[in-house]
Formats: C-alpha cells, structure tokens, sequence
C-alpha cells in the first residue's frame, strides 16, 4: 500500500470540531509527511501531529511548522476562543506530556496557563500555585510515578479536572499504570481521565467542553 | 472506633461545589444511616448515598429520600441549573451504573436525558438516536464488555464525554478492565473516562463543567 | 545444533492443507536460510516467511522470493481458488500485519481486497467503504489501539470475520493487549480472533474456511 | 428505567443473519421474560437466550422453549442449512459451555456431532475420535486448563477450528486466562478464538462461515 | 493430621521480640482455639489472633481475651513502652485494618493514637489534624480506593511512614492492588509500604523501631 | 519551559528533615545539572541524584559530588549522626540498588554496614554474616529474583527491616514484581517494602526512624 | 450429554503408570460418582477423586473409599514400592493440599513422611526438622504467602523438590500468584514447581520419579 | 564493592550435590571473570557460567572453558554418571535455552540425548520420534508459543517430564508467560515446571533425581 492510500478524515471538523491529528509513532516518515500534507491540502484547519521522533522530525520541520516542540507540531491556529486552560503538572519529566497538552490547546485557539513542579510530596507548593490557575476554565493535571496530584487538586477546586498519567518513574509505577489506576480509583469525585501519556487527547477532552460553552 | 467519631467534609460544596456523597459498599449499615444523618445535619446541600445493599436499603428508607432507585438515594435536590447531560448506555445491564450517575446529576439540579440500548453491534440504532440527545451540553456513554460506544459516539459529536466501563459481561471482559482499556486507548480524539461502575463519578466530572461554564 | 538438524514438516499440506511457515522472528540467518531452502526442496507447495527483520531480509531476497513486503516474503503460488477474502484496517500503522495476511492469502490462491483507514472514529468512512468489500467471502479486520473495528463490522454484515489485535498505539494500548481484549469481549456475535500482529495466521483462519467450502 | 423501554434489534437477522440473543447474566428475571417476549413478539426468526441461572430458568421455562439445558434455551428452530459443525471437547466440565454452542447451531438449522472428553493428556483418544467428526464442515474446539486441545487438532485436520477456552480448572488456569492465552499463541496455523466460556459466540462464528457458503 | 500436631514457635519472642501470631483465616475454629491455647501455655507473652470470622469468634472469646474487636483478639498486655504510634486512617471503611494494627500495638505495650477520615480529597482535613498526631514516635498510614493519604503526609511530617494499603473501593481499587502501587511508587521520599489489609503487620514495623530504639 | 522554570522544594529539610532529591532518569542532562546547581544554591543541605546514566554522569562530575558511584552523586555530608544501618543484599547484581541506599544513608549522616552474597540459597552463608550487622540500628535488605532474604533475615533479628525488590533475575522474576510481591506477602512479621530497585526511599525510611529517634 | 458418556482413559495405567484420577471441583455429583464407578469397574488400578465439595462427599462415602481426607478420596492401594517421600508444609493452612499430595502418594505405594510447619519465619524449625525427612527420595514443598520454603530447602538437601504454591495467605498473595513466581524465580537451583494448590500433580510428579528408578 | 569482596559458595557441592554457578546477565565483566575465577580457584568440582552476552564471551573464553555455545560455559566434567536425560525441544527457536540444559547435564556427568522440532502441531512428529528417547531416565520439554509439548508428551510417557517455558513466539506468548501458564495448568499429571528460559534450572532438578538414585 502505498502512502498515496491514505483515506484522511478531512471532514472530522465539520462533524465533530476537532481534526484528525497524526499520530506519527508507529509510522514512517514518508506516512508522517504524505499525513501532513494531505490534511494541509484538504482542509484549511489546523493540522497537528503527535509523538514525532528524532527522524520524522526533521522531515516534518521542512514542511515550517507554526508551533512545535521535541515531539508535536502544529500548524496554521484558530482564532482565540476567549477560553483558558491550566496545564498542571507534577514533575519535571513530565514536561513532554505536558507540552503536548499545551501546544493543541494552543492551536485550537485557547489560552493556556503552565503550572509545573506542583507534585504532592510538597503539598504547599500546590496550595501556593493555586493562584496561577484559578482562572482557567478547566485544568489538565499532569503525573507519573504514584500519580496523586489530580486527586489533591480537585479537591482544593470545583472546575472540570482532565487528568494524564505518565509513563515516567520507578520501576513501581510500572510505566504508567500505577497513575492510571490511581486517577481511576481517586477519592476525589469528578477526576477524568485519558490514557497513559495522552496529552493530545486532554486537550481534545478540553476542546470538547470549551466548543460547548458557548 | 463509634460511629459518632465520622470526621464529615461538610465544607466540601464550599470548596469544590459538590457535597461529600456516602459510599456505603464497605460501610456497616449504622454507618450509613450516621452518615447521611451527619450530612443532612451540618448542611442545606443535596446528599446522595451510593452503592447501596438491599439491608443498607431498608434502613436509609427510612431517612425519606427525595429520590432513589435500586442502589443510589439523593435527599433534596438543586435549583434547576439549565444545563442538560444526556446518560447514553450500551446495554440493558449498564442500567443502574447508569442511573447513579442520572439521580446524581438530578439531584444537583440537571436536566437528564436517557438513552438506552444503544449498543455498537447494531450502529444504526445509534446513529438513529443522536437526535434524542444532540441538545446535551455533554455526554455520559456508558458500556461494558468491549466498551466501543463511547469511541463510536466520539466520532459523531463535538460535546464533552465522559465515559464509563462497567463490570458486566463475559468473562473475557475481566470485570470491567476491557472496557476500561478500550475507553482508555481509544483512537476517537478527546474521551475521558472514569473508574469501573462509577457513575457518580462521571456525574461529577459533568458537574464540574456545568458549574465551571456560566 | 547444526541448521542441517531442522526437522520439516514437509508433510502438512497433505494433512492440513497448508504449508509449514518460517517464524524468522528469534532464528538466526542461517536458521531462515536453512529452512526456506528446506522447504523448497522437500516439497512443490507455497514456501512462507514472516516477521523477516532488516539483515534476515537481505539473504533471503537472494533466495528470489515470487511477492514480498518489508516482513513477509512468498515463493511460488497456488493456482487460484475463486474465493475473495478482504483485508480491512483501521489505521495506517496497521499495514504491516494487514499485509502479512493479504500476501499469505494470494500465495494461498485466493484474491485479496485490501481496504485500509476505516477505525471507528469515523463510523461514516466504514459504511462508506462496505461496498468495496460487500462480494467477499470472509473478511479479516486489523485493528490496533481500542479495537473495535471487528465489532462495528460485525454488525454491519453477515461474513465470517477473524479478528487481528495490533501491537500499534499508545501507552494505554498495552502493546495489543487492549485491542485483544476489545475483540475477545465483543458484544457483537461471531467475531473470531488470533493472536496480536498474527496476519498469517489470520490468513490461515480464512484458508481453512476457504478449503473445507467446496 | 422499566422493562418496557428495551430497544431490541430486531432488525438484526435481516442484516447480520442472526437474531439478538439475551444474555441473561447481568439481568432480573424480568428484563430477560421482557427481552423473550419482545423478540418473540418482533419477529419470526429464532430466540436465543444464554447464561440463564437458576431463578430465570423458573419464569422463562413458562415460556415454553423449543430445546434447552441447564443454561441455554432457543425458542423456534431454522429449516435445516444442510450444513455439519462439531462441537469437540476436551474435558467432562466443559459440558455446559459446549451444550451452549451445540443448542445455538442446531436453532439456526445446522447438525451438530458432539465429541467429549478427548483432552490431549491422552493423544489416542483424540486420534481414535476422528473419524466421528472429519464429516464435519467446522469445528468448535472447546477445553480449559491448559487449553492444548485446539493446537493438537489443528495439526490434524484442515477444517475452520473455532476455540473456545473455558474458566474450568485448578488455581494456575486462572479462571480461563491461561487456555485464552494458550490458543491465542498456539503454534499451529489458522485457530480463531472467542472469548472465555462464550459457546454462544463460537456457533455465532460457525453459523457466519456456513451462511456465507452457498 | 490432628491439631495437636501444632508446631508453635513459642521461642519467637525471644529471638525477634514478638511472638508468634495465629492468623485465623483459612484455619478450621478448632485449629485456631488449639493454637491460642498452645500460645498461652507455651509462654508468658502476649497473644494475638488476627483476621477472625464470625464463627471463630464465638469460640475463641470462650477463651477470654483482653481486648478484642470484631476481627481481631489479644490475650495479655506488655507493660507500657513509653512509645507513642498514630494510626492515620483516609476513609470510614478502612477501620477494621487500622483497629487490627492499633490492638497489636497496644498489646505490645505502645500508646496508640488512632486518627480517622483524613483522606486528601480534602487535605485541609489532614492538615487540621496534624497536630493530633505530631508526638508520635511513628505513624501507620492506612488508605484504600487511590492510596494518596501517605504521599501527602510524608511531604509533611518526618516520622517514620508505614503505609498499608486497604482492599476498600469501587472497581478500579481492584481489591488493594491501585493503593499498593501507588504506595510503592510514591514521589515521597521514605515512605514503607506492608501488603494489602496487613494492619498487624504494619504494627510489628512499627514495633520493630520501637524495640530498637533505646 | 526552560530549565530556569524549576520550582525547587528547597524548605523540604525544614519540613521532613530530608532534601529533596534529584531523579535523572527521564531528565534530559540539562535539566539534572540545573537541579544540582539550584539545590546546591538554594540550601546548605546534602544534595542527591540517583539514576544517573552515562552521558549524565559525565557532566554532573563536573559539579566535582563529594561521594558518587556508577549512578549515584552525593555533595556535602551532614555531622556524624551516630546511628549504624545495614545493607544486606542476596546477589551480586543487586549491587547498585544497595550502593543507592548505602551512599544516601552515607550522606545523611549515618555509619553504613556493607554486606553482600547472603542470598537464601546458602542460609548458612546469611547465618554465618549475622554478626557483622547485628550492632546495626536498622536493616535494609536488598534481593532481586524470588526475594525471599528479608523473610528470612526477620525470623532472625528484630531490628527494623526495610526490603528492597530489584529487578535482577530470570524471565520469572518479571523485572521485580516477584520479588516485591514476595516481600508483601511474608509469612515473617514487620517487613516493610518500598519501590522496585528503589535504593534511595530505602535509605530515607530508615532515615527517617533516625531522626526520630532521639 | 448424559454422564454415561464419559469417555474414561481407563488404559492411561498401561500408558504412564498412573491412572487418570477424577478432579471434582466443576462436576456434578452424578458425574463424580459415574466418573469413579466407571474407573473402579474399568481396571484392577488405584481410583483417586480430589476436590471434593461437601455434597459430593456425602455421596462418594457411600462407594467406601479405602482413604480418604476432607476433599480427597482413594479406592485401593497399590503394593509398597519401598520408596519414600517427604511432605513438607510452611503453615497450618497448607495442611489441605498437602494432604492431597500424601493421600496420593500412598494409594500409589510409597511411603509418606509429613512435615508441618516449618515456615521460613523461623528458620531453625526447618534445621531442626530435617532430620525427620532426611531418608526420603524426593521432597514436596508446600508454602502459600510469600512462598519462601522450597528455597531455603534447596539450599539446604540435594534430594529432588516439587513445590506446591497454595492459594493460602493476605491479600497480597493474590490466591498463590505470589508464591507461584517465588517458586519459579528461585534463587536455588533445580527446584520444580507445579500448579496452585495441585498437591494431586506434585504426588504424580513424584511418582514419575519413582516409577522411573528401578 | 571490589569484585575481590564476593562470597562465593564453594561448600555448595559438599551440601546439595551442585556447585554455584555463575549467572553473567546483570553482571559486568569483571564480575563474570572474577566469580568463575574464584570458583576456579575454590574447589575441584565443575564450574558453570550462564546468560553470556557477546562481551563477556570473549573475555571468558580466555578462561578456556572445556564446553560451550553461545551463552553457556563449563569448565572441567564430572565422571560419567550412567544415567541418561532427554532434551527434547519444540521448535527451532528454542535451542539456545534446550543447550543451556544440555550443556549443565554433560558437565554434570550425565548422557544426554537432543531432540527438537517436535512441536505438537504436528503431533506425528512427536510420537515418530520417541523411540529416540524411550531409554531416558528423565526429559526435560522445553517449549515456547503456546507450551503444549509438555502436556501431550506427559499422556505418552511415564518418566519425570520437567518443562521449560521459553520467551519465543509471537506476541500473545507474552514473553513466556504464556508456555509457563499452560505448563502449570496441565491437564496431564505430574509435569514439575522451572522457570522462563531457566534450561540450567531444569538440568538441575533432573540431576537432583539423578543424584539420589541409588
């Protein structure tokens, strides 16, 4: 099959407000750059792509991307939405996920308020961030390893809480499963959760609730 | 330790919006009724009782819910919030993880929509009932086995969805961690899920992007 | 133990209809070498290889292999049977174990309809397709990240479908296990699964009805 | 919810070729007599109902099933398809689950052989067996614990071989998971597997490769 | 093999400092009377007997316990250490495992702080308590559902942590295993972790540095 | 986010009495020396890194770390506390693990007892090594493969004893979950457990009952 | 099916030395009762029922077992064989499947020394108890919890050891998964392990040993 | 830890009747060369390194081994034993770890008989080649995929079988999981298991029937 085959979505927008994005794990750079070009080509909407390797990237920077990362891309931005959303995150290495998060948002024409280093282990650093994001309209709380921030944060706040477990930490957190088992059993009520390193689709999740609003 | 000891979060709505709710799987039946009596005592907010047994049942009856069926009781209820949720699920046995999370909302003053037997192994049935529920200001998909509504859904409306995995099903549906999987992994673009059978939790989630959006 | 030692089953097609495959996946080159050599000496049938990696590849191409993909080679071909199998995928990334199928399926005699980017996040781009596939007589369905492909197809139509887990997607796809898991607990009726990336053997499901049709 | 508001499909056989079943697992007494009679009321085509414990059984046997057992009853029976699945199993306790996909076939017109008890951990049965099913034109392959039975059979005949591994057995079959596995890996080509003790989904996958045959 | 046969280690205490305990589940009521009896004469140590069903309940309060509560029984009390444990506990059903480590700890001779329902969806409730605690010479930290109570408390105290994870929780608590890991996978630094439901357990820790200690 | 962003928990040793450490696994090399140097600035505290790799290491000597192995870096030393700790370990190849905990402990203060190869397999060998760790306050005891050494090590002494799970050993030892799972489940009162191959919260519990205990 | 249909593997003696023996647990009692008639009526040869419920006991004591334990029965005994094994057991729980195994055992000839009680908690009883099996030809090990008896035996005789894991112990032995991967990643060399509470598979383990000796 | 601190076990001949050997994976090379040096150097008996990476080859071929493959490595050999093992294989792919058994029973002093490819999807090939290894006092099966070698052999012969997962096949082998599961869940009685890839293990437990032979 050659990339020429590609059936693209381009018509994921109009239905439901959000474009197909190019998960670029898993393909070859010629499939990366044909996906890429094709969404630009079909569509006058932003076009996104997630988990670019080291390869893929240089291939994906020839075609000037408006906003990138190590690993997303986007390009062309929608007009600003007036929305804002929080990107909470835990540790340090979680910044990849986050960023991922914060650069989609971004496309789809919200603002967004970085929060990092608000782990738990150190309780007051969160209490003393909250201030930085009581503002937004919805929060995506970002951890690996034990993965307790979004169960502390939601109850400290009453927005939408979207919450991502990573695959970073020790062997115990067993790449990412230990923080989704523990955002899935939480005792805070209200915490959703996406999978395992999934920053494009909080922000999706995100997107969803900002496009209703109004 | 009696019962009297109960430490309740009776500032929780203050906080976060929503009341602390009584989980009374794990809980003696005295402790139930010392719950709910604890939280009707120390507050004017809703209280809803969750995953409650047919002795439990017998005792809470007793407390007058405003509301209840099989497993769930809500005692007074919110001013109507204007907002509609729309409570979408697979099968005939996803009813009373469907209906905690349909009593929940209610109570805390949203317009419910149910939609039943939706089921993806027939797909038209599912796209013959989006006109019931396409004026929901979000969507609660909830489904076991295989857990394929909410992807399916996902690619037809831009709401907000949260969804479910519940434990019925085959054994190969391992109590609910297949669908919890699916619903995780799903390769539709902004899903959040919630914990196994937790209703109220997904109830919650839409709460707070009801209370968060005026 | 020297290469010289293989033990070939030289005699499967006259018991079972279909060839003894090499697995080159763990052999050595030699090993891959040594039993595609075997096989086409101690029979007239089909000779397959699977999971060839890049250095296995080279040695094997100078044994003039009749098709090949990047993981999968042929010799020879069986006169063909009249029978349609379909090769149905979800996603780009998919291709490879969608090919691994289509090819053993042509070496086995029967022709192939290759349908690629139908998942389920676009439910309209697999009604859409459905005609190119209606006239087969089996279909296998290649799905990776949520899997749930199979069960919207088995709802649409009446063929005998053999389900194909991916290793492909994020995190929360557990490298297959939750498209397997996805596919095992299907709500909808006679979905028949193998084994994650397994295209051959998916193909050799398909043969098996194919042969026991006449 | 009541009873009343089931959404049955019964539009089903016109589209699949086979009706919806009722998986009474799951369900009150009332929602499966509902279920039935809402089936038997919407069409003429056969009326499945599987998993049915012991209190069902009671209210639903008033509705005067065409064949039952212990679990599984069909109302009305199929012309005969001319068609001849066996149904092979290994161990004395995988009976009820056999007797699902047994009584499932013969309700949709086909003639079932029934060989028990040839477990591999004596070869020679299976050998001796034979000869009373190689008439058949599929087989279902049903065993637990180790769940060898479908790996050994098919290195022995060519016809489709549906397996169904079963939750009988000691501590390490863990409820079904290990003969899963094991079919799922199995180093014979073209096994299919369903899920756990689901005999209903095995006769689902016969009845598609027999209804696709002519 | 008759009760009698019993081959208690009655020297325990003299090599580690705590005696033998009879773990009651899994025992027949005569195997766990026989062992207590054997305990009671076999030394002049304290006896404990753990995880006690309501049937042996019944006999073995025959023999008079000291303290006792609805799972658990000491005979004889050591003379007060002068040591001082807090047993922390994050929800009302997670009583039973923190009264099992609070009735050995007393037993051993330890004064027992026992704090309830501090549970981090409220961590304002867990701050507000702190000063309850703060003399402890070491704290017990029981949780179930997500596990977060010890992470947060060891970014706040510098005691000894000992975390028990409890098998309380909806469906995603998978029976204690999402607490354990997150425990053993916490971003805290210091915090140990003993296996699910293991009050008694957590208590011989605690011992453990108590008896050191001087 | 630039590396200047950290927000560091420089109060922690107010706090808890333990700095906060720097993890480098999942930190780019940047980031790890801009932690090291801002910890080094903001505090007069011990500063740690544990998981160090090749390229990391390189760049962190620079820093010129008072004591560091292959993976871990320590700068500065607090006073002598008085307090003796243990390290036991069962393999060779639990080495670095041990030398994690041993250089933290090192660096806190605390006089450190080394002793290796006293895997269960010999018992003689763990019997005979008893009296060069028997003056040590508190036991940390580091095992990969079955994990069985802190079992046997507690039915000995009655120190405390902290167990370490590492991921060395055969395929069956599952990188650590078998002996973690071990070490929870003991038949020996008072283990107590921290992360797999988590050397340094091996050393911060023990750490942690020092700084108690005076 | 009804249970005269049983296909009986009555010449399974000539084949392997052992009868085949009649697993209770998922049969009738009809079938059970059929099962042993038809194997008692069917050779000269030892009959073995194990995991027999409390109902099916009261029916197969009406056929007169020469032996017989709470859920293991045996019909006839074959003569001496003049060889002799050991049943070592950690804890007064394991008793069951121990029993199993010597039951066994002794129907088929060989001499059985039990041994309870000498959990690795307490090392010296296991030293000390040695003498008591020190004649015997092959060892059985049965431990449930963490499992650790087999390894420390290994280490200490050289005689062959098959080790029983049992589904004994808190929730962390997760129903004898733990003890089953101590067993399988030991430490020691050249320990053999077979299923979950299979005492029955350990005692024909055994057996092969023997019968091969001569 | 210098390399020269190692506390070799060089009485364990003397105890079990096997020396210590010498497990290369998760070593340096140093270690590797020290540790067989040291065995060397501390006894008269044979010395055996396993699990060799390609660098640690080359140094220890220095150390002139008497024996070796790929990753396996005896020095010296006992005196003949009389007594014959059988290592019969499944497929290709699991010569390196039916080798590592191979080589450990030579060394030992055993007569060892090679089988493979008798993988039971040809069952055939299985019982043509019996007659090979009808004279063996004991086999060991060594099989990957879904392990069902063991259980067919087990129902054919009455010698001790010991089984050996190996981590071959495709992905729904899980690595070896898989064969471990089956092999443990065997409806075939009296197959012992080691664990995953373990052929020295195996060898060890057939030369402890050996050793206690007479």
């Amino acid at each position: 099959m050659s990339p020429s085959d590609l059936r693209l979505d381009t018509e994921r927008t109009a239905r439901i407000g959000m474009p197909e994005a190019v998960l670029c794990q898993f393909k070859s750079v010629e499939q990366c750059v044909s996906a890429v070009q094709g969404l630009l080509a079909g569509s006058d909407d932003v076009v996104i792509a997630t988990r670019i390797d080291a390869t893929q990237r240089q291939e994906l920077m020839a075609l000037r991307p408006e906003h990138h990362d190590a690993s997303t891309m986007v390009w062309r931005s929608r007009d600003p939405s007036g929305q804002v959303a929080a990107v909470v995150s835990a540790g340090t290495s979680d910044a990849d996920v986050a960023s991922e998060a914060a650069l989609t948002l971004a496309a789809l024409g919200h603002t967004v308020i970085r929060t990092a280093d608000v782990g738990v282990a150190g309780v007051h650093r969160l209490t003393a961030a909250l201030p930085e994001f009581e503002t937004a309209n919805a929060i995506i709380a970002v951890a690996g390893m034990e993965g307790a921030l979004p169960t502390v944060l939601a109850g400290l706040v009453g927005q939408p809480i979207i919450a991502v477990p990573t695959s970073v930490g020790y062997g115990s957190a067993f790449e990412g499963v230990t923080p989704l088992l523990t955002m899935m059993a939480s005792c805070a009520p209200g915490i959703a959760v996406v999978g395992i390193d999934n920053g494009y689709g909080a922000a999706c999740a995100v997107h969803r609730i900002f496009q209703t609003r109004s």
